[in-house]
């Protein structure tokens, strides 16, 4: 097991009703942004139930926040933050909306063009504080320090990290998913469980509760994700697939443990170049890249095999093989199709997408660096 | 799934070589109490580690904490803290020490007689910060709000809570159990198996994350511990059985889950009246109690026995006997006795160990209140 420091502030509000709790989690005589999307919470009764909990409060709304939050309207939520002197972000949506605000929070008080965050790296020193309500469970964003936005003008995906924009709360209500579209949902199930294989499927360091919790988590998604299919109003099976979604990206089963993230980076430039939702990029390129680096993931793959679907088979080719082809049914059971060629991207797209990898100089991806623009070209072609 | 809320502050400093950071993680000016037990830490290398990485604070020493901690020895290190001007509290032991410390943090800035904290459960409304270097695992209280503490004078052993006393930082380097006594090492495994058990073996709720995370913390324990008496410089074993430890009782796997606790609640009072060590106690109750209690938690039996010593029998009561008896086998393997006898306790003990409960109103224990008096007198009948 690797040395780690971990350290997770943000207090989790679970369960039906707690989107009341707001009247006491933000602080007094806060004014707040509320920031959302495309209006669906006003549909489902979730906009409703933040004002009310908030009518103590003085409370601005910015609206708009694109799935794949763009750094242009971030860039306005940062003026009217500044235009309406605000002290407190409330986002309330899915990933986008608390990755968009996140950003927003942290540009409001850069010196210097945003932008550098984001495409620099430029440490965040200092960050508006912020609480979320989320209504779809996939990224994980509502109790970690990340967050994703994309410039939209060059087609450009890009990250950044600060434990100064976690989440000081997040209130999970798993209700307000009922109404959620299918693919929403699937979507998210997939997020999850790509999630956790960046920090599992590795190479062993014998970190026992890793690999056990990552296996939980995994057994958990495979089971309820399904369900909440074929039975969205189940309360408990919502809330499985909220809480296992949140403890997937939280930081804490990747302590201590070497990570990967192969799939999200080769996946981002799918979405910048074709607008595939996230989780469609990972469902397409983590079946390749497992295949592609079958040898260097073998003693995981074959723990995973075994303790995640149970497969027992002595010939240990035949157990990866059908490991990962386990891995791509499932992520077809959820309904989110695993090759390019399903969602219309023929093989003219390779040499973009790689043009685009070199472009971020993502050179040496993966747990062992050995990704190289030639390897994450193998992967892609092997994805058509 | 039940509501819940939950935040977890404690920083986690994990691995070898890492006591050298509190040079960092005590704030900068701090005067500290430095609080331990018998002096082991003199011998195994940690205290020197700790005096160096102090060096730039005014450190006061406070030494003679004893397993089980005494609220009359506690009382005498509040007095050294006022005495002193103390701000900072750090113990620097196992799971006696941290709690120990703990009521002193509250105890230091109560209002009224500190025993009224044990004894009335008077709210604790502030205490002293501290952090610790944890060299035992077992209790988990390095990363949570309990503590529990015994008046020798009238052998009560008594607990608390706050969210006030949670650690801000907890540096665990499993190099320094390298050196622990085989007993203790047996005697904080099964103390962390117990905590698991106490949130697991309840009733089902359709809580899977929490269900598959209490499964991989027993797993783990059952895989790891023996291979820790087995293998004690081994530094990934040490390390997995620390995490799991930690993992075991920081209160995550207890989130929207029932919870049980009796064990610990009769175990108590064989520690109280008969000085066995805690893990003694639980090693000789739960085995006991989940007899007693086997058509209530049934479901769970079953869910334990199959997933977590893989039996599969379709004669469900021949499972749950099997699943006991694995049990009661894991605590032996590990070296601890799982009978009164086998203490040198007789029958007679009953009578008195009821006389106690009755003493601390325990009249409704576990997670469905129904664990009266007379039935904790089965349970310790069949645990002689």
């Amino acid at each position: 097991m690797f040395n780690f420091s971990y350290q997770n502030p943000t207090r989790i509000v679970f369960g039906e009703g707690q989107i009341s709790q707001l009247a006491t989690l933000v602080p007094k005589g806060a004014k707040v942004l509320l920031t959302y999307g495309g209006g669906s919470i006003k549909h489902n009764g979730v906009y409703q139930q933040v004002l009310q909990a908030l009518a103590g409060f003085e409370v601005v709304e910015f609206s708009g926040i694109e799935p794949n939050p763009s750094f242009e309207t971030l860039l306005k939520a940062v003026e009217l933050v500044k235009a309406e002197n605000i002290t407190y972000l409330l986002p309330v949506g899915g990933g986008s909306v608390v990755d968009g605000t996140k950003f927003i929070a942290a540009a409001a008080l850069f010196e210097g063009d945003p932008w550098d965050i984001l495409a620099k790296k430029a440490p965040v020193t200092q960050a508006m504080p912020l609480g979320c309500v989320l209504t779809l469970p996939a990224t994980g964003t509502e109790s970690n320090g990340n967050s994703v936005v994309t410039r939209y003008s060059t087609q450009e995906k890009l990250s950044f990290a600060s434990p100064l924009v976690y989440p000081q709360f997040a209130v999970l209500d798993p209700t307000v998913t009922f109404s959620l579209p299918p693919k929403q949902v699937a979507n998210g199930v997939v997020d999850a469980f790509v999630h956790v294989m960046e920090q599992y499927m590795t190479y062993p360091v014998n970190a026992a509760v890793q690999d056990r919790f990552a296996e939980g988590l995994l057994l958990t998604l495979i089971e309820q994700g399904p369900l909440a299919l074929k039975d969205p109003q189940n309360y408990d099976i919502r809330a499985n697939v909220m809480w296992a979604a949140t403890m997937a990206l939280n930081g804490l089963i990747g302590q201590g443990v070497p990570q990967d993230w192969a799939t999200h980076m080769i996946g981002h430039e799918l979405t910048a170049l074709y607008g595939l939702d996230h989780a469609q990029t990972l469902a397409i390129v983590l079946p390749a890249l497992l295949q592609q680096q079958r040898s260097q993931k073998r003693a995981k793959l074959i723990q995973y095999g075994q303790r995640v679907f149970n497969l027992q088979h002595s010939d240990e080719e035949r157990l990866i093989d059908e490991t990962i082809a386990h891995t791509r049914a499932f992520f077809e059971q959820m309904g989110v199709p695993t090759r390019m060629a399903d969602y219309g991207i023929k093989a003219d797209a390779v040499d973009a997408l790689v043009a685009k990898l070199e472009q971020h100089r993502m050179f040496k991806l993966g747990e062992h660096g050995d990704i190289t623009i030639d390897v994450s070209r193998q992967i892609l072609t092997a994805a058509l």
